[in-house]
């Protein structure tokens, strides 16, 4: 094995066993240890901000963007923030050990499906520290063990929060390595991590394209992609327009930059006269640059006017993930859902319409994690759905679909109790 | 792309397009098509043995074992079986469509969690030429299209039986690309299906190490393997020893050469002197060989006695499917789960103990998809869960562990009503 070989299988091993610690401890003591880390990164203040400051010196020397040296930075504030993340999820309740069903065989043998942890998760993120102690409080909650393989440019600030998260395991008589960064920025130890099968049960990446690519060309267990949302606002010929007109301006400008943010608009041929240029106009103003296909094009006064351009196909196939639009008419709702079906990311999808025939067609034909009827693609989040936290959003359709919790980080055992039964 | 990779990819293309229809099918149309299967199945009684015949004829002079010349049979009695298994799926609920849970945002929005079919999936299996149409008959129930890939000994049969059910599907106006089969013995179309992640949403490998090796490294999809069964039976010190007698020879002996059966025996210290003679007397008496460790080498009188062996190491981490058991004493509880963890296949597992407090220890700590207290392994099994059938028994953790039907061949996604709600 090479030394990086021999760094990743010891974190696996050690993840392993301190997995059979965690997955039998009670409520009680994972709160503990909630409490104990939350302390402990605000005790570890001084460490974390100084590691913070040295990786926003190297990054700005490599020319990092403003906006990711933004999402790079931690303050006392940021930090607070963090710390108090932590306590909230020892406030909800454990997802480990819950009942999800039980029945008696005639022969009297008593089953029960039970909720357990999944075992070691290794979770693969980019850029922000938050995540890391956000993602170590989840798997902790679960009962999981996790190693975290940060962005390189937040190496040495997840180092020091992953120092006080161990720390706080540790007072609360949990093992340290329950939580494990992964010690290297070497992009040859997520290679490492995807052929661990021994140790790690699931992965979970979340990032771009090459990342995603890497872990599903390599990796030889359960992965839980994290990954594009190309989210479609289609606007029904039976639209009341007004509302439609709403939920296009919030599904796209509230915050572009997140993955439940609309990246298409569909539009009915019947309406696309009235509803084109009034939206066009609320979109412009707030600086939305509209990407029309032809017959948008010709409706919105070509590619002269301000604020539009003409779309390539690709446009429909882009996360923009910034204030730009791809629209279209169609001609049908059926054109509508196979537009969605050739061209979306499966993530969030709505339709806008007073039509409760053509809404339930919508709701059952297009195959999206959520699809919404008269609402905002934007309501695709954990909190939202009231699952207090979230470690992401799955856009795969296995084990965990849309925002993914600590009820998607368990998995199930049955439980069988007789008095001898054979067959 | 090579003709194999053409053909397979022409496989997963129509795949996907009939899962577009199979989704949105009634539960009465997908019924009707089951019926129509049954049918179809009987009526090509003829050309079905006939394939079969030429099937067993090729294998024959390959050298096949008798036992699998027994499990490639086909005869109008295993026919008349395969069909009204058809039938009976017909009669079970529809797993597409449950309400799984619903719950309101404080600003109206209503959310709705609903199970939904997981799309394409690959079916890889050996010999048995029943299981294409028992697996056709429960992808169509819960709403999917399968690509069937069964062995290359059975390929004849195979396309008899798929063609009747393509019959079927088309006379109840389904597409009969629905269940397809791998048109080659090929075994690179195996390779070539694990790389159709953009056709595939799930890949179901049932079969011996070489295969699973070849799909673990090579899938891009989720991978749900139905692989050993190492299953242990725990004789605490405060078992019933009868009782413990029955189960042992239950899960030993009924039917050895299922993955459900036991191949360890693990037994007290405390107990071992009483236990072990008695228990070998009776598995002696059913041809089954004991392979023991040192400590119950002794007990039982040595390498000399008749139907002892001393155990390997290996033995303990072999699926014998064979009138073989591996015999060990262990110093407590403990050791007991500790020895599971460290050699089984986290598939069934039991205890058998008076003692209330040491099975919960052990239904708690052993982590295994049947854990038992005072009942034979031999129930994980879909019919004896109430499953109504089943695809196979899931060796994995996520998604589907245990006995997989037709619930776990389904997924779910989120659907949310509004009134115009925005963020």
């Amino acid at each position: 094995m090479s030394d990086l070989q021999q760094i990743v299988h010891a974190l696996g091993r050690r993840a392993r066993a301190a997995a059979r610690v965690l997955a039998l401890a009670s409520s009680e003591q994972k709160n503990r240890a909630l409490a104990a880390i939350a302390d402990e990164l605000l005790a570890a203040t001084d460490p974390i901000l100084a590691a913070n400051a040295a990786d926003l010196t190297a990054a700005r020397e490599g020319g990092l963007s403003p906006a990711m040296l933004d999402r790079l930075t931690l303050d006392r504030v940021r930090l607070t923030a963090i710390a108090q993340g932590v306590r909230a999820v020892a406030e909800l309740p454990d997802p480990v050990g819950r009942n999800l069903r039980d029945w008696t065989h005639a022969n009297g043998l008593r089953f029960a499906k039970i909720s357990v942890p999944i075992g070691v998760i290794g979770f693969i993120y980019e850029s922000r520290p938050n995540v890391t102690a956000d993602a170590a409080a989840l798997c902790l909650k679960s009962g999981n063990a996790v190693i975290l393989r940060g962005g390189s440019e937040a190496l040495a600030s997840n180092h020091a929060l992953a120092a006080a998260v161990a720390r706080g395991l540790e007072r609360a008589g949990l093992p340290g390595d329950a939580a494990q960064l992964v010690p290297t920025a070497d992009r040859e130890a997520v290679r490492q991590l995807c052929a661990l099968d021994e140790f790690v049960d699931l992965l979970i990446p979340r990032g771009g394209r090459g990342l995603i690519e890497t872990v599903v060309q390599h990796a030889r267990m359960p992965v839980i992609k994290h990954y594009d949302g190309i989210c479609a606002l289609y606007v029904d010929a039976a639209a009341d327009l007004a509302m439609a007109e709403r939920i296009a301006l919030n599904a796209k400008c509230q915050r572009p930059g997140v993955c439940n943010a609309i990246e298409t608009l569909l539009v009915h041929r019947d309406v696309a006269a009235e509803f084109l240029p009034r939206v066009a106009r609320v979109l412009r103003d707030r600086g939305v640059q509209l990407r029309a296909d032809p017959g948008a094009l010709t409706v919105l006064g070509g590619e002269q006017a301000p604020g539009i351009a003409a779309a390539a196909d690709a446009d429909f196939r882009t996360e923009f993930l910034d204030l730009i639009l791809a629209v279209k008419i169609v001609d049908s709702l059926d054109a509508a859902v196979a537009h969605i079906a050739a061209n979306g990311s499966h993530h969030s999808d709505t339709i806008v319409t007073e039509d409760a025939t053509a809404a339930e067609i919508f709701l059952r034909a297009v195959d999206s994690a959520v699809v919404y009827w008269n609402a905002s693609t934007r309501f695709t989040d954990g909190a939202e759905f009231g699952f207090g936290a979230e470690i992401g959003i799955s856009t795969d359709r296995l084990h965990a679909r849309g925002p993914m919790a600590l009820e998607e980080l368990t998995t199930y055992k049955y439980v069988a109790r007789g008095t001898g039964q054979v067959r």
